[in-house]
């Protein structure tokens, strides 16, 4: 089955706004086994939204639109639906209901009511968070076009409590798709080693570089789930095997996953001591769920005060080294560490730029220690070539430290080892 | 000026990967003053791409295209690029020596060769990053199509560097946009605020629900910046007075960016400590380059333990309140600041969830309290509704804490004007 999606909104032609709610609908037709075959983003003008939905019809049994649904002026899409659908807009009685509901005492002005007008013959979607209800509405010959608003707070609950249910009962065969993450090798690299499996039909393999990471994706169709995931299973494990130790984990969310459910099984703990990375990776750690059972402690020790009053870094050692320095990582790796009595500290400085890089010490130089009772471990990011930005250094010094605690779990190497010329 | 992107991936369509492309694109676009038409999202089809890419220069003429010019068989970008321009592929000798160059020593393949192939014709756009040139070719009629490599940290530069110069020499008027920015107002009620200004067709006002923040933007579009600036400015000033001290800043990068630039200016200095959000909030205030200058010290007190050790918070406060407690909270935040001699401290606790509710502390509920020498301040995010997730919970808390430290540096009533019934 044949869906596409049409984003609506100038916000996304001007760049103000990233489009999120594409990715979260393509997540899930993906899911359905629907084939997406493309994604429209249209700004806030009806005639060419019109435009738009007529030739999507075309071509597919399913449209979806994001955004266009609230209470301003612009928001047009319901209207213009109802136009292709030649459905006009009734007042939806739940719909009014649960606006007045959401104003209570307070006034309802007149373009706050429309959002309670459905094309008539639409399924409505509830909007449990604001106030623009989402829909299914036909559009003829089976076709249906279905709305949903454009914040993702609004659109993700609708998506998966509304959305979602009504497509599966449309859809057809299952797609299962397999990411197998890796950190630290190339995408050239990785798809010469994987270059055997690439011409596959069904099952397929593809690489995908993402920054500083790479990913093989693994997709099999099949009737349903399980003859799907069995039709994968094989090359997903011939992927994984030419690609070593560099493979983190599989429809894993991301390094930080990995590391506190390997703390947790193994019933390790960890503290960490940050200071140009400055919170991001503490931050990436309790972005995980249940963080807490391995996690206690994080020290963002930005001034050389606080590393050595919170993390004990020798005052002398910072005036001899300078705080960007192995001495230094080390020492806040073990200071991080000692203080909690965790099992595992991680100490992180560096220059993340822009200003403050020196000819000795320049903007993208950082040292990432990890310590366990018995040893430290090192590695050093060295600028290379162009310098990608602070939010880009600051995220692979985070990876590092994480990917280097993952290998130190998983009893791999751990030291530069994640270097593309010894991949 | 007409334009149109067409970003290419089956990644995009199976949800893996978010656009981000088409958002940096768009935003150079709109700053060229040139009128985006549409984003087309098509996967690694040369089929459909083709189809896109003679539809979209029909309309416009510039159709920038991001991905698929890697070294896998399906970045196929180029070939149908070609096919489209009447072009055949050619070696580029700089790209190839670019290449030879960056692999050194080390073995060039086949497919990694393929990426030096350019239409004929084509303006080269070398790739500082990575290893694939992007490039600009000529398709008849004074139309054009540019190639940006897919990796953002490969197309982020050669946007600026190659692309952006390259359709400036192409342009007319200039379009000057100005986002104010709120924090604690609703969409529907800002709507309404500024409901006489956005019939106005140039300069334009419009409203965009972010998630928790609310954004107006003001659009002029003049034969140069300084005069669609001058024509956008009334209007800004009018809307910042509309909505009030609800606006932290127009064309501010976030809450962060304000909060450090205030505190800078004032000579002031913060220390925090994080619970439930984990150092997202010292991550957001080290985003800031140059912040050392007003944040030395950040405490992630995930445990109990590190509440008492790191930051004094009495023990038998911790039993008799519980850590998710407002007494807690300022507790949290005059330790942070007595430790570090900061002038403010900020201190966060709260159930970010999934898990960890209790009837009396449910998830989503979060006290934040600011501090400084002689008072403390105190909000508390009650769950409202429904759940919206970890990450927005994190989110909204840390955002609530700076804005909190915006309104103390302004001198605006800091505790509870956030609420929407208040507005």
């Amino acid at each position: 089955m044949k869906a596409e999606i049409i984003s609506v909104g100038t916000e996304l032609l001007l760049g103000h706004t990233v489009n999120t709610d594409a990715t979260h609908v393509a997540r899930e037709l993906s899911a359905l086994g629907m084939d997406l075959l493309q994604v429209h983003t249209v700004g806030d003008n009806p005639q060419r939204l019109e435009k738009a939905l007529r030739e999507a019809l075309e071509r597919a049994e399913v449209v979806i639109t994001t955004g266009g649904l609230g209470p301003t002026e612009d928001d047009l899409t319901k209207e213009t639906v109802a136009l292709v659908a030649e459905a006009p807009l009734e007042e939806h009685a739940d719909s009014m209901a649960r606006l007045r509901e959401y104003f209570g005492t307070r006034p309802m002005s007149a373009n706050q009511a429309k959002q309670a007008m459905l094309p008539r013959g639409s399924v409505a979607f509830p909007n449990l968070v604001g106030t623009a209800p989402g829909c299914a509405t036909p559009a003829g010959e089976g076709r249906w076009v279905l709305m949903l608003p454009g914040p993702p707070s609004e659109l993700l609950p609708m998506l998966h409590d509304s959305a979602v249910p009504f497509l599966r009962s449309m859809s057809g065969s299952v797609i299962s798709s397999f990411m197998v993450k890796t950190f630290g090798i190339g995408e050239g690299v990785a798809a010469l080693r994987i270059a055997g499996l690439t011409g596959s039909a069904n099952p397929t393999a593809a690489t995908y570089a993402g920054d500083a990471e790479m990913f093989v994706r693994v997709t099999a169709k099949e009737q349903d789930a399980a003859a799907a995931e069995a039709l994968a299973a094989p090359m997903v494990a011939e992927v994984r095997k030419l690609l070593g130790h560099f493979v983190y984990g599989v429809n894993v969310a991301g390094l930080e996953t990995v590391v506190v459910q390997d703390l947790a099984r193994q019933g390790k703990t960890l503290a960490t001591a940050e200071s140009c990375t400055g919170g991001l990776l503490a931050k990436r750690i309790t972005d995980q769920p249940g963080a807490s059972d391995v996690f206690g402690y994080g020290m963002v020790t930005y001034a050389n005060e606080a590393k050595e009053r919170l993390l004990g870094v020798p005052h002398d050692m910072l005036c001899a080294h300078g705080a960007v320095s192995p001495e230094v990582a080390r020492a806040m790796a073990q200071g991080a560490r000692k203080y909690s009595g965790a099992d595992y500290g991680i100490g992180i400085t560096g220059v993340a730029g822009p200003g403050g890089g020196t000819p000795q010490k320049p903007v993208g130089l950082v040292y990432i220690a990890l310590s366990d009772a018995e040893h430290v471990w090192l590695r050093v990011m060295r600028p290379q070539g162009r310098y990608l930005g602070r939010e880009w250094t600051r995220r692979l010094a985070s990876s590092h430290a994480l990917d280097m605690l993952r290998r130190r779990l998983a009893d791999l190497p751990v030291e530069d080892q994640w270097s593309l010329d010894q991949a």
